[in-house]
Formats: C-alpha cells, structure tokens, sequence
C-alpha cells in the first residue's frame, strides 16, 4: 500500500484525490493547501489528514504535487531530498534554468518523478502511439496537432501563466516529441492575438501555430487557438510510410439528430476535465505502477524539461519572426 | 452499336436517354410518348426521331420502357414478339396472372429482359452484396432495410399505384432477396396511416414494416415511411456468422460544420433522382454489356415476378393480421 | 447517508458495490453471498460487513439485490416486508403471476422498487428519450432496436435464463416502450437457432426478431443475436414526423487507421461490463436519489412486469407463428 | 451555342472534352493534339474535326487549353489576340515575369481567362468556402489544409514539373487563399525528401509544409506529401470566432464492414480524376457560364499569379530556412 501525500486541493487537486482513492494499492494520508478549508474537506471525504507543510512528507512514500505552479520546484527538490516518488502537474516550473536545477537534485536522490502530461494516457492519444510503435504507419513522416480551448482563461491567469506556449501548446509539444520518431531540431511559430483583447494587453498571444523538424526531415504541425465555440477540440494526426493514425475529438453521446437542416450530433466533451477523466485516472494508475514496479513512469522530468525548452524557443520564434535551431 | 427505341419522355425517361447517350456502344434511335412535345424535346436533344408507336420498335435493337405503369405488359409483350432486347421499369404489371403471362410471352420469344431495379447498382449496396458473396460476413442471418422518402405523393399517385407494398416496398422486396441467400417461405406485414390522411382515404398505408423468413430461418425486416423530413432515407444492413456490412445514406457534401450547438452535416441526397443517378447509369450499362454479350441481365422478369408475389403476400398479411406463407 | 444491504458478490454485485462506495451519500453496510468468500472479499473492500442472509435487512435503509434470477423475488417480498427501498436487478421473475404477487406486497408495503433496466441509464439512449420528450422528432412513429451480444452463453445458462425473449430481449422491450408514446398492443415475432445448437437442444433460440404495435400505429422492430463477432451491438433509432434520432455504438477510442486496405477503427465496446458502466453508476445514482428525495425511481416494478408480459408473448407468437394481441 | 476549339487531347484534355459535350450550351468544333492520334480519336468521339495548331483558333469563340505546361502561356496570348475567351489548365507558366506578360495581353485583349483551379469547384470545399462567406464561423482565424497524392510521379515529370510548391502546392495556396479574408503577407515553409530518393536526386522534395500569415494575424497551415498508400487525401478545414467547417475526404461507397478487427470503411477516392470528377464538369460549366453571361470566371489570371508568387517564395524560405515576406 502506497501513502500518498498530496499537495493542491483545487480543481485538479481533487481528480487525483478521487484516483489515489479509487486505486486499491494506494493511501491517500495527507492534503496540503493554503486554503485550509478546501484540504479539509478533501482530507475528510478521503479519510486523510490535513498534513502541515512539508511535515506532511513524513508519514508518506510518495507525493502528488497538484498546488500552484511557481510552488512546484520547491517542492520537488523538499520531495527529492526526503527520498519520496514524485508525481507533480506541469510545469517544473516556468524557468528552465530553474528546471535544470531541479532535475538535477532529483537525479541525485535517484527518487522516480513523473510528470502530468496527462495527453499520454488519454485512450485515443496513446492508441495512436501504439500503432505508430507497431509499425502501423511506416516511418512517421507528418504530425499534426489541432489543440483549442472552448473559451479563453481570464487576464489574471494569463499574467501568471508563462504565455500560450508554456502554458498551454506545452502540451501539444510533448505531444508531438512523443509521437515524432527523433527530437527535433529545429522550430518556427507564428502568432496572433485575435480572441481577446486583454490577452494581448498582457503581452501574449492567443492563436498561435508552430512548425518543428527533426534531423532526419519528419515534420510536426501544432495548432493553437484559446477559444473554440464549439467546445475542447484535441485532436492528433501521424502519417508515414505506410498510413495515417489519427484520433478525432470524443463527444458525450453517439446520438445523431437528423432533421430538416441536417445531420447533428454533439459537440467535442466541453474541457480538459471532460475530456480527459480517463486519462487523469490512467497516468496516476501508471505513476503508482511505476513506483510500486521500481520501473520509470512513462513521462518525466526530462519531457517536462524538453517540452519546456521547445515552448521558450517557440516564443522566441514568435517574437523574432525567425526559425530558432534547437540545440541537443 | 445498339440501336435503341425509348417509350417514355418524362422524369426517368430522359435520365435512360441521357445514360444512353452517353454510353459509347448505344444510340438512341426513337422516342415515343403520347405527349408529343415531351417526346420531341428528348429526340431533338438526343438527334434521334419521335416514333410513332410500336412502329417504332422497327428500326431499333433494344427497348427501353420508362413510360406509365399500365403500358408496361404490352409493350413488353410487343417488343419480345418482335425480338428486341428489352429494359423494362419496375413493375412488370400490378397484376401478378398479367406478370405470369407476360413473361411466357418472352421466355417463348428468347428475348433478354432486364428490369428497372436500380438499387442494385447503386455502388454501395452493390459493394454490400459483393461482400456477402465475397463471404465476409459468413451465413447472411439477418437484414435489416430502411427505406423512407422524402414526401408522400399526391393522392392522385397514390390512387394508380397499387399501394405502398407494390409500388414503394417492392424495391425493398427485390434488395431483401438479394441479399439473403435464398427466397423467403413466410411474410409478415403490419402497416398505418400516420403521414397524410388523404393516403388512408385512397385505402392505402405510409407507414409499414415487414418481416421475411427463408425455409434456413434467416430473417429481413424492412421498414418504410412516405416521408422523412431529413430527406431520402436509403439505408440496408446485413448481419451474418462473421461480421456486418452496412450501407448508410450519401450526402451531397463532406462538410461538417462544428458550432455552439453541435456538429452539422448534410442531409440525405433528397431524392431518388440524386441518390441513385450513378445507379441508373449502371443499370443501364449493364443491361447493354448483358444484350452484347449475350449474357443474362442482373435483375430480369423472375426478380419482377417475385418481388410482386412478395408486394402481394405482404397486402395480404397486413390487411388480415396474419403472416402469409409463401407457395413457391 | 443511506445504508445498504446488497445481496450478490458477483461480476454485477461488484459493478453495483462500487458505485454505492463511490456515491457520497450513501454507505454499503452489508454483503450477502451464498458465496461466502465472495461476500466476504467485497464487504473488505468497501469496510462492509458479511451480512447473515435475510437479517443482514436489519441495518440497512436500503437493499440492493443482485443474486441469482431465483432469489429475486424472495428477497424483493421480505425487504418489502420489512419496509426497505428496494434496487433489483431484472427480472423479478421469470414467472408472470409470481411477479404479480410480489408487486402487490411491494405496493401494500408502500417502499419504493427500482428495477436494473439499465439501458434507460445509458448518456445515448437517454439522449434520443429527452429529445423524443422535447418533441424534436415529433410523433414517434417507427422505432428500431438492434441488440447482439458479442458471443452465445453456455448451455447451462440458457438452461435457466427463461428464454431469450425473457432473458435477452427483455431489454430491448424495456427501451421499446420507454421511446413508444403508448402501450403496443400487437405483438409478432420469428426466430432461429442459427448460432449455436447447444442452445436449440435447450430448446431455446438465438436470433429472433420482433415487431410491435400500438393502438395509435406506432410500430417497434427488434433485432437479437447471441453472437456478434464485432462485439456488442447495441443501437436505438427513433423516427417521427420531424426527423430521426439514433444512437450508434460506442467504441473505446476515436482513432482511425487509414491504410492501403481502408480506414479502420475501433470495434463496439466488447459487453455490457465495458458499455454500460457509466449507465449502472447513473442508475444507482437515480435510484438513490429517488429514495432520498421520496419520488419514484425511473424504472419500476411495473416496467419490470410489462417488459415480461411482451418477453411472454413474443415467445407464444414465435412458437405459433401468429401475432398475439395483447391484454391491457 | 459556344464553339470550342480545345488544345490537348491527353487524360484531362478527355476529361474536358467530355464535359463540353455534356453542356447543352457548347459545342466541340475543334481538337488539336501534337499526338495526332490522340486529336484524331478525341475529335471523332465529339464529332469535332483536328484541328491545324493555332488555324483551329478560326472557328471557335472559346478555347480550352490543356496541353502541355509549356505551351500554355504562348496559346493563351495567341487566343487572347484573336478575342478568345480563355480556360487554360493550370499554371499559365512556371515563370512568374511570363506569367506577368501573358496576362498583360490577356488585359490588353479583354478577353475573359479562366485557370483551371479545379479545387474551388469541388462540391465540400465550395460548401466551406460558401459557409464563410455566409458568416456561419465568423472571421476566419486559422486555415488547415491537408493534400497527399497516393503515389509520387516519375523522375522525368518532376524534372518538368517545376517542383513540389509550383505543380502540387499550388492548388493549396490557391484554396488558402480563397479561404482566407485577405492575401497573405508572410510564408515559412520547410519541406523534406522523405517518399522517393530519385525526387531529392532532381533537387526537388516531396514532403512539405507552408505556414501563410495574413497582416491581420489569419494563419493557413499546408501539409503536402507526395504519397499516402490509402489515396488521395484532400482536406479543408476552416476555423474562425464562431466555429469551425471541415471538408473530409470522399469514398467511392457509404458501406461499413464491422468484423473482428474493427470496422471498415472504404479509403479516399484514389486519385484527382476520381475525386474532382465532378469539380471539372462544375468548373468548366463555370467558365461557359461566364463567358455567355458577360461576368468574370471564378477564378482567372490574377489567381493564377498570385499562387505561382506564394509557391516560388515557398520555395526560397524552404530553402533558404527563414520565412519570406511577399510584396503586395
């Protein structure tokens, strides 16, 4: 039985809550969370303790970071130095530098972190990667993915957010590492602000696509928009040699309505939390597996990294108009 | 070169004309219509003469008969007495002792007959029967057809049409024996009048469901409306030992649109002139590759003859309650 | 907080187990199992104790009953009895008149009986129900069922399943008469034994369809098969005067392979474990708010009961070959 | 009645012809081909006569042109001097100052011109582009646009062919355009030898991707492959404030085959002539109509200009590895 502490009772502080719950192997023992009430009643309805800062580490083997983003790299290095398996939200943090750092007093307390780029247990996601690893496709040659937020966050978060490429095509460039058969090397963005006017007074963007390449002339697509009417719209497209994977948006129902307009049917599920319940609940599952199995979870400290330093580039690209090589 | 003699100018006529046209091995030679101006038009346009009756049939190798229903029989019988290939639309007659005899009359003569069943060669049911003869789905056990239009017909129509089982269902009727792998032993119908009351007026239904047994126990159920306001609903499934095939409606475009309240495609094709214009094309086609080649058409007088019996069986059963079994 | 007693430690008793732990508003008190280790691993795992057979009611508010078909009505008599609010998995029994007697005690007792039609649960069935009730399709005038299960059971089910309109069908009956806007009062149906003939030793069948009517004219088709080599077919369709809802499959991803054969995706979701969980927490959950909240559960004891009768005659009509009108 | 005296006699040159012959408004008069057997045979179909090189142009009010690349500009000034109205296959030239040239005489002559983007009339991409215009997604934001051709064309056309951005991506910057609400002022492109060495062994790529940004921040994405073993893949995507419309790929049926392994679909149309079969009978009706109507064809010189700038700055950014601002 793993004890598991958790740091964050907010909105995704109780998904991983629930799951730790829900998983036979583990225990939830602590919440931690400046809002003393919101980790009281999550503590409550899991049977845990409120645990008192990085005390709440004592009792634990592992430990969920789920609070604030610019609290996650203290916490990893306390979590590190304790000798506790990590499991914490991305970013490390938004400064490389600092990630490096980080990383690295990870790497000598030789403890397992494993990093919430949940898109890699999403059912369909990791599907396409699977045929890709079967040889389905050949050679990947062309990746495209088309990632847009139902609505845009308000100004407030966006000041805290490191910008659309950090915060949010973070995602799309793990995403696209993962499925591409080598790093790439190279990467061009372009950028617009074209949904809210307050974005752009923040100084960021909120349409925005990248173009990388990789030595070996595979090529990603990522498209980026904050606000689709129409609801979260996550899909992923590998083409090579020998076919096409791609993994369309998921919907609540199967209904069809076919009237005298047309044919409708439901909208992509509204948000990440819709749309990724499943996946919330598989990346602990193989956190808690990975732990348990001594083995390393499937995404890390060294992605989360990665996609960090291809966001930074993107940015930069964006804002110089010119294509930036990446170094290895 | 075949040299064919058309009865018939109106709205399936001038499809057959076109279709032979612009087949490389025909020439369309007469046009006969008691309206003379429709059947000047389609000869002018074609650069064939209007024909003056059965006279017509002299110059001519073939036959097409897409005029009215009741001339069907005698022109058949006129044109097999005089040696021609012919294409015949559906029905043969409403009368299935006139069928009978009709069809004597060119079994004697030797004369090819292919009749108008052009869902047969409408490339997606077609691709359906193939599978099923390719033996994909193993034992064909059941079938399911959906066919529904997108508005009822005058009450006028309705009062010559022999009724929804002859002349709507009798397409449906035809696709059932295709596809089951052999003829059904017992029939059971059940229909209403929900749609227009002026139908139920003229003693006719526009609603109904059918279900066929073979002596094998495989089982077609068909269903039929008069009107679906989404437009020409044309659907078949079969379901067998080893998997299903299913042909779902073609729309005009593929274009989705995804809004705020649902993803909106294209309706149906309206009607049958869209859905089945490639269908015609190759009915046609291969009613002049069977008289050239010498070969037997696809569909002939025996899929008109039982299609009808079936058409009548299920009047039968619908009026008294009772399934119906069929003598062979 | 509701206290439950479950009666059953199966496959479906641990499905039921779950959601009730899940369920923040209420608390399983009890296990009961002829299996006693089976009623004791499920009790361990959500802090439950083995309850002692029909006294194992005393604690509980609440007795959720999925043991064998046998025990049904037993035990729904004494938790009536004994005033508990009743969940039962269907059928009640497989015997009409029994069922009859135990809704009368059910009904002197005054305590509420929510039967495990679990399909009215299901997001896509329940998405053509609300927009049936919304009037988008306007008169419900045709409606198809297509219900096949992955593979045949063993003989030694079949030997004690009622049949497969009473085991199978039932189901589809259920749904037949949630989307009809009135009671059928005809009912015809035909059937084979073309999966496996162990079953039709048992004197049992294994493909069958049904057509219902209502006195209005509205017609149902139904469509069964034990055995579907794609997995478990499970489909709703709906037609009116204003269009046609339906509801498709459900797959466990949205990923498409294209290759030079095709483009392929996923197979239905293998059986009712994978199709219908979210259903069987949405049923639970309903019948637990019913409770709570002192209103009827939506599927009761007399849906239990109709469905039976229409399983009843649907087995005479198949054996006679001729419709049954149905009593009131 | 329009008279047509069309040069080229090869598989579009067939296509044209055919569709003229279709069109109750025109007439074939003339057919010229340097493959004198080839002219010969195309004419007789038609019932039009060889035609003697540029003498042809005498009897004709229309020319439609669609021989080789090279001869298109000089036959395009020779019909524009004699006051022809002009359909010309795309490109007018390779060579950007040419095309400059050529459509200086056009203007000179009045003459209408009409290039053969045959895309635009492509029953779903003129849905989309119809869907914009009628305000269904609000401002365009961001364009995807997807163009694999099933198999890579031989050493010796490419080496003709003016390479990857002039002769296949040219059809996609058209489409961009046309989709987009202003020309754009910026393009990235970077682009692979991935398919086919022999295509790098004539300095040429086959795989390749285009980032267009117009001054009011609208961004078009373009992938290109010069292979995709499950066909023709031709998508169209458009996304903008109040929603998204996507064209999908066309089957040559709507048939589904559920089997143990997933379920089937048929793969895209296999080539251009198949999928845009009916664009070229639409975009030569176009032209007809236009020419009789007095009014500008859909798409003309300036279109043709304006692409062949984009695939030629497409072709310095690939490479040279920096993006490209176009002159207006």
């Amino acid at each position: 039985m793993l004890k598991i502490c958790q740091f964050g009772a907010g909105r995704i502080g109780k998904i991983h809550a629930d799951n730790i719950a829900r998983n036979p192997r583990t225990q939830l023992v602590a919440v931690v969370d400046v809002h003393h009430e919101a980790a009281e009643a999550l503590a409550k309805q899991h049977g845990a303790v409120v645990g008192d800062g990085l005390a709440a580490l004592d009792g634990a083997d592992a430990v969920v970071i789920a609070s604030s983003t610019d609290t996650h790299a203290d916490l990893i290095e306390a979590a590190a130095k304790a000798g506790k398996a990590i499991f914490c939200e991305k970013p490390i943090d938004l400064d490389s530098a600092r990630v490096e750092g980080c990383l690295d007093i990870v790497a000598q307390a030789g403890v397992p972190l494993a990093l919430g780029f949940n898109r890699r247990f999403d059912p369909s996601f990791e599907a396409v990667h699977a045929g890709i690893a079967e040889g389905r496709i050949g050679k990947v040659e062309l990746v495209a993915i088309t990632s847009r937020d139902p609505g845009p966050p308000p100004a407030s978060y966006i000041r805290v957010s490191g910008g659309l490429f950090r915060d949010m095509m973070i995602h799309d460039f793990d995403i696209a590492r993962w499925l591409l058969d080598e790093e790439p090397v190279e990467i061009y963005a372009t950028a617009s602000n074209l949904v809210d006017p307050a974005i752009g007074a923040e100084g960021d963007v909120d349409t925005a696509v990248v173009t990388l390449k990789t030595a070996g002339g595979s090529i990603a697509q990522i498209s980026n928009s904050r606000r689709a009417v129409y609801g979260y719209d996550q899909r992923v497209e590998a083409f090579g040699s020998l076919g096409m994977l791609r993994a369309e948006n998921r919907a609540a129902t199967t209904v069809e309505y076919a009237g005298a307009d047309g044919v409708v049917r439901d909208k992509p599920l509204h948000f990440f939390l819709e749309r990724y319940a499943e996946a919330y609940r598989r990346e602990l599952d193989d956190f808690i597996d990975a732990v348990l199995e001594g083995r390393a979870p499937r995404a890390g400290g060294e992605d989360g990294k990665r996609a960090l330093l291809l966001a930074d580039a993107a940015w930069e690209s964006a804002k110089t108009g010119a294509p930036v090589r990446l170094s290895r």
